[in-house]
């Protein structure tokens, strides 16, 4: 069951990263959206291997196509197909995976879960499975563009302990595309790259935090109970590889606080009932309450890492393990794309769900 | 939707603050198990307000009744229907909120979404919800146990900025259970408690963070893309009340370090593969691994507290409020139960799942 | 998973025949609904047993409490908890059930399915279980009414080989409740009545068709697919205990005719699009076209009867079984809101979804 | 929502009539299954148009390739993609069909439901939607072979008015594919596919019933109240295009009878407890008992006629069309891998789910 996420809007996403290809069905977007692959290429073009020095050298163009639920440049509101080759096989790297266990990787949990692992590559933990997950966030953003001029914006907050200083009200997509480690704060924005460099110069990896902001969010969104905006949100971000934490709001550092200095007043702004702080991250009692929705992603470095390493083979015997080829220092920059699209989809379920509920 | 939770094991609970009652339905618990109202009871006992000084003084006795699925003394496998009937209502205490919005609370975002609302209380949105949630954690953790041993504890870790140590390999229930803030380091409960009586007798409220490790869970649980076991941890943590962050294994903390000081290395130990360190908190490409689950959970200050706060009338007319009566100085003690039980209930239907797949 | 049905308009039931009650929670049904016990009560009552000479005597009052998701006379979006206690329970009628097998009940199918069964009754697949499915679709049914004038009407179109003939586009609840075989076709509902009331004193039961109606249907409803209109109907209907067949518009005569003579043209019609006859029974495609939607539901004879019929016990060994007291001599009349409950499940669910695609 | 089926063996399907192709998402397929795309292609090939003289002269190679989910030759456990490109587009042959609505066809509905439609063939209502239907099925029949030896064989029991006489207890494959229609009746299919022909040469189409047996099917599969198992199959046959009835044992036929002539009564058999009628068809309160399961599906004649008929175009003037090219005289045969395969969903995810309760 777990290939599948949402419910009004659902994707399901298939693939390996080594086998034929790997791609998603969109079921439940409305019909009558202008849509073509660019709309879809240009964010998968954010998420590819390759694009810069600090992410893998791994080539992998990522042509994606669209198989179906398109006519005369529009959606048919049925399942929309979309499908990327795989390419970049390298097989003998591999060879060594079929006998050895990587530390930290999800080679054992496979052939625990499944009793047999597609040991040539890291099967449906490959990063390559986000793929599917940016391509139908690219439908979902637009949809949400057009329908309430809703925007969300990612970007690097911190790698290791620098920590940036962005503000979440006004910051654009074209400021974090601005450097390759997608951190809009050019004074840390350096630091983070050199850092970032020498890792990979040292055959390792380093984590972060990614946050992102969703702007003109309609207030109404989410479910009371257990289907609460948050939780749908950090199910959607544990859902990414490599993330081990996720904040909504004020999230641990706000457990320092007291309620008296933690509540957010109402207040009247613009015609309208706002609040004169934000530390609920623009959702009380799981519903979006108008407010900016303001979350935080965090991601453990990469466990691919060209040190040598001490593990067991498949039958338990202690031996050592040294990644071979290429790796990604850090996943932040290719997060905050994914990072997107998972919070797009969320909204847009929900935002279904309040339209059925409501109109 | 958000009122059930699960696919295999599936709790739906139902039920506001006031009106006749709360309630459960459990769907999907294996046949033949024995169970008794008593084996639900001893947990909601661990949740009921009015337990100890620091929390909520409202006195609920909240007795379980079991209207379904049991049959001498045996779950039948149909639907076990858990009602707990309303009592302490005082509406009086609510009559201002009617025409005021109460700070961080839900009541503006339920008008938003759904056109009206229960402002007679909380709604959905109040904690007595959860006892539904307890009632059947305490059938899931019953499962589990009989089934594979499975132990699931958690603990209050911090309180605002005071914080425990305690090892999760043998933290028990009864250690836990042996002071009234379910904090097992003796060095610092005592100031916990000190603390929390202070916000109480100031009308104030402190947040903090509950750990919880899971113990003897078999590897193999949890599906490797959006269903990982993290993801569904999160989802069940964040659909408390107050939650606002999680963290599985090494967490945010866990972004500091390299992937070469990270990763877990694999050893052979007491003839199965085990890891020698436990950054992933037991839980690798979204699958156990076998280790102790580890996750930490953020509650944010309650939003309920008894001095003056600014915000609007429903018309958004700057007004004042100030609750009156009583109101819970500190969620984190009674927050445990809630943990503990979220964490059953997707370790039970990942348990369930995992059977459909290897049988 | 299976006490589950719809999935915007979300129907869990729960309870045995014996036990404390039966009940059922509705989640999903749209805020602001005008809605009252009695607006439920009035569809109980057409369902309740001992409501006429040959429906079964077992006396059930079936008042029904709803217990959550009201407030001041109006739904508050939240779930519906519904409940009806159980009463008429003569234990001792059952101690034979114990050690034999009812044939053609569930007694065996829950044997081997769970291990243990209730055999105080009929568990789950007591008729009792159906109060919850037509107090939810009596809510269904106001709601379909007041937002597109919908409304649904089933009647008793055959008892054994006695055959009604009835106008579906403009009889009315009335007529069917005109007599206590609800059969409007007053030609033949006194013969129905006395073959019914033969087959009552004679301890054996009867079996037959119901026939349903839905008119002022919106075109649109349904999905091409797997949810299909007339899937979900069949899936309803045949969810109903004893039910055994399905036929949506022509059915099986219609396989006897060729396209040309099957094929419903398209026609205008009082300014929309219509068709001049109606073989699709109103959905073509899987999807509602605006014409009425008509359905035929049959039901085997009830197999409780009270006369001696060969069967085992629970070790395999040949016995015999007379049932005693009261039994069904026909549950056809009792079935009538059954089928409009479950149509009118249908629809909303469909109606819901539809708002949420093209609003 | 409606383009996936299942739960535990879930199936999402994909693509219309005219585009890139169609395909098939399988999720839940439990890993170490032998697989190739050939043990697939077996059973596409008897869907396939052109197949023989009585069906459809369209040419469609329906090649399948499998991108996903193997290795080595095994399943991995994780989704199966499935593609069959689209090739004979013979566009202007569908030009009327912008401007007009084909008389019981999707066209109309399908406009009504999204705003927009694929005029350039049938959309998702085209039978090439099938063909990932009948990919799962294989799949899914290989499974229940394996494990338990269940084997499931449909056959066309009906076209019109003649009926073959077919004993389910003993009927193969091979006998149903003995004939072109697939009627494993000698004495009939002669007589069927004279009938089928003259519609053919007339322009014309034929509907019948289909009738399918599962045997060797483990009692305790289905679930008693919504899910039961006739409900399911229910809704899986009446999601085939052009089907509109189904019957599960005695079906209509037996609401003919008393519950004396009906129920069906338990004997002692080669050690363990059967029925010596079979009126229940295998399924008694939801729940497989051991017995045959025995179904029947009726289909209308198609749609698709070469004859002139009267319609509407898209602004509602009348006017009339006539059908140009190849048509489908009967589905029937075709519909026997349809039928089969539905039933392996329905079956495979009850095997599954019950794995899940009792293991």
């Amino acid at each position: 069951m777990g290939n599948t996420f949402g419910h009004l809007f659902r994707l399901t996403t298939w693939g390996e990263s080594h086998g034929g290809g790997v791609g998603a069905v969109v079921d439940g977007c409305p019909p009558g959206l202008e849509l073509s692959a660019d709309d879809v290429q240009a964010e998968l073009d954010r998420r590819r291997p390759g694009q810069s020095r600090i992410t893998t050298q791994r080539q992998e163009e990522d042509r994606v196509e669209i198989l179906s639920g398109l006519f005369e440049g529009r959606t048919l509101g049925t399942p929309i197909s979309l499908l990327v080759w795989n390419k970049d096989a390298r097989s003998k790297d591999y060879e060594e995976m079929r006998v050895k266990y990587r530390p930290s990787h999800a080679d054992y949990t496979y052939q625990e879960k499944y009793g047999l692992r597609n040991w040539m590559g890291g099967g449906r933990a490959s990063a390559r499975e986000t793929i599917g997950r940016v391509a139908a966030g690219a439908i979902a953003q637009k949809i949400l563009r057009e329908r309430c001029g809703l925007e969300i914006v990612a970007w690097v907050d911190c790698v290791q302990s620098l920590q940036a200083n962005v503000d979440g009200a006004t910051v654009t997509r074209e400021d974090v595309d601005a450097n390759i480690v997608r951190c809009p704060d050019s004074s840390v924005a350096e630091t983070m790259i050199a850092r970032i460099d020498e890792a990979r110069k040292d055959g390792d990896s380093l984590g972060g935090v990614v946050r992102a902001v969703a702007r003109n969010v309609p207030a109404g969104l989410g479910d009371p109970v257990f289907d609460k905006l948050e939780a749908e949100l950090a199910k959607a971000m544990l859902s990414l590889p490599a993330c081990k934490g996720f904040e909504s709001g004020s999230g641990f550092e706000g457990t320092r606080l007291t309620g008296s200095t933690h509540n957010d007043a109402f207040v009247s702004r613009e015609g309208r009932i706002a609040t004169s702080t934000n530390r609920s991250g623009g959702i009380q009692g799981g519903i979006s309450n108008g407010e900016d929705i303001l979350i935080r992603a965090a991601f453990k470095p990469t466990a691919t890492i060209l040190k040598e390493q001490e593990t067991v083979d498949v039958d338990g015997n202690p031996t050592t393990l040294k990644g071979r080829g290429r790796h990604d220092p850090c996943v932040l920059p290719r997060a905050v794309p994914m990072v997107e699209a998972m919070m797009a989809m969320v909204l847009i379920d929900h935002y279904l769900r309040q339209t059925a509920i409501r109109s």
